[in-house]
């Protein structure tokens, strides 16, 4: 049993304020800013160099995965931190080509993959150059096309716009029963789903830790391997604390046992040390408990404002199991309702071209929080507040 | 004419320590704990999302790329921050790849060059798969060896062991009257010499800002293109946010305008925030003062260490322009050594196989320092303090 009244407590959040945008950046864990001081005072400060020894910043990036390998149920010692997603996705996906069959030339995602993960893919391949093709699929199309010409299957989980949960296990059955190797983006599903990497026999897998897991902006991505593949995959980010034997400085790389070898430089300090007070919260919780709040949560959003807001158009899908801790509406004016949304004190956010988006995050948004957005939600659509100057000048968000 | 009195006390250094370190690790500035405590809390904390916006994070990773395009004699709007100096070798090699010469597949550089660039340009190859070669040569053999099969010489341009310079203008001369595009990396030069990227005409550079500029435990990476090159350097890492309208969420990767093209993903707004504090100091001084102050503290360093200890080998350059910021001896127990001068307060590191480095940073060390170090390295040589079996364990630094 999760007390959720507790771990609400532990986070800073601004008064009047209805925070529904955790999916695109958690809030600021209470316990950060002294454990911040205290690694820039007594660790870097004081320590300096020695630091990376003493304070042990060096093992920091498996101790941290190895907290997070537990939230998305991946075996000890599968998980390292580093660098950002986008550079996950290059990392996890040039070694996967490098474990495809012999031959398949196809990379298999959808549209509703995350820009970036098919951005990095594009410029892999163009990098590559030798006829690999990028096959992007809808959504609901992906099961059926990952056939025997498929080298790699590269889903994002949940559908950052509509909230749409793939199912990996299913997926990844498939793909493996057709000798495809799989690289799954969790970056909506990491402390949103049940996400369970080893039980589906996941064999590559990233995520971000800046939103649900509230590591701060810009916090580390993560990387995950199969302890099947990661002895044998090939990185392609060769740096040096990837090495089997980093301070020996050799000329020539070899790569380090298991996950090690998917480390490339000096880990972020700051950055790791801001996510450890965000998961010291995590430790108070499991993913059952908080995937279970999480659907009574969006349920109960999708019940109010529906009930509330005939102008808005569900996006999300209906049930509970097809989704993932997010609920999105079409609205033509979405991105001025957000605006007025926000200056009420509701934060969403907008995806192009119509979608008004909101996360539910167990952790510190409770049934009152919800009750309350979608009666705010009801004033803006009902007396049109968002039908005003202020709120139509886009400016670029996250 | 910097006042260096008044810069040394804008760092928090540790009580009886004189750090000579700051060539891997530079001390805390003392406005950095203030200054993070503000970020969490007024901008991640009360904005949230917004701080995207408000705060100015997205525009973070030009505007300090401009701060430290003054110290590297870059023209402005030709650097762009994130990602670790790994990444960025990566990153810059491609793209310099992509301009080369048709037909040429060699990569020149050298055995001076730190080995994770090595490693990253062994990485890019192996996954190119296209013939191409990486060439190391002895350091003084670099120039000899830019030949017209050469597609990119690649070189740090300090080497982290002796110290050596190399002459970046003579070399990138010659690169270029042989076709040859040059990637540079000032690792061990952005903050410590005066480097003069556009003057040079140098095509490509990336560095780090943990070393000299003082930015933290794996603060984030820079990249330099040049202005003649920025708009037809092809991206390997295209990440959403060096795509020309991030926010469209497009399904195809256009490269942004310029430096654009080489941002990656989310950028490290905490590790930033501190490195901002850093600047701040870096604002008080140019580098001339900084490389004239430099000249003089090695100088007298190598002076009154070979006066006091004959054990030892001078393994820097005795000419103070053809090394960088930093003073190496050889030692056949180095290693001890240094250790048993660490418990004496004197900080240096050491680097196999038998290189006793020492690291000299005008910003925050001064001649009383220099004099003061010497006599404590005096009395560890004269009294073997390091043959105690304590300093003879070796454990893995940086």
């Amino acid at each position: 049993m999760t007390d959720f009244q507790a771990t609400k407590a532990l986070f800073d959040l601004p008064q009047g304020v209805i925070y529904l945008d955790g999916n695109s950046l958690g809030p600021l864990p209470k316990a950060a800013p002294a454990r911040m001081e205290q690694v820039m005072r007594a660790e870097w400060g004081q320590m300096l160099i020695t630091g990376w020894n003493k304070a042990g910043w060096m093992h920091q990036p498996r101790q941290i995965g190895d907290r997070i390998a537990r939230l998305i149920g991946a075996e000890p010692g599968s998980v390292v931190m580093g660098d950002t997603l986008s550079i996950k996705v290059y990392q996890a996906l040039a070694a996967a080509l490098g474990l495809a069959k012999p031959g398949r030339k196809v990379i298999l995602s959808d549209s509703g993959n995350f820009p970036s993960d098919l951005y990095m893919a594009q410029g892999l391949i163009a990098s590559l150059d030798r006829g690999y093709e990028l096959r992007v699929v809808a959504p609901e199309d992906v099961a059926d096309n990952i056939t025997e010409d498929v080298a790699v299957l590269m889903i994002t989980e949940v559908d950052y716009r509509t909230g749409r949960l793939h199912d990996m296990q299913s997926l990844t059955a498939k793909a493996h029963a057709m000798g495809v190797i799989t690289v799954w983006d969790l970056a909506h599903t990491a402390g949103a789903t049940q996400v369970e990497l080893a039980a589906c026999k996941a064999d590559f897998a990233v995520g971000c830790t800046y939103k649900y897991l509230n590591g701060g902006p810009g916090a580390p991505a993560f990387i995950y391997v199969a302890p099947r593949h990661a002895d044998t995959a090939a990185p392609a980010l060769s740096g040096w604390l990837g090495h089997d034997a980093p301070f020996a400085f050799e000329q020539s790389y070899r790569p380090g046992a298991g996950i090690e070898r998917m480390r490339v430089g000096t880990p972020p300090v700051l950055a790791l040390a801001a996510l450890e007070t965000a998961l010291d919260i995590w430790d108070l919780t499991d993913m059952p408990a908080v995937r279970a709040k999480s659907q009574q949560l969006t349920t109960l959003f999708i019940d109010e404002v529906e009930r509330r807001c005939p102008q808005l158009t569900l996006a999300t899908p209906r049930d509970p199991n097809a989704r993932g801790s997010q609920v999105s509406f079409r609205f033509a004016d979405g991105y001025a309702a957000i605006q007025a949304l926000i200056a009420q004190g509701v934060i969403g956010d907008f995806r192009a071209p119509d979608i008004m988006r909101f996360g539910f995050t167990p952790l510190y948004v409770d049934e009152t929080d919800v009750i309350r957005a979608a009666e705010i939600i009801e004033d803006v659509m009902t007396n049109a507040l968002w039908d005003h100057p202020d709120f139509k000048v886009r400016a670029a968000v996250t």
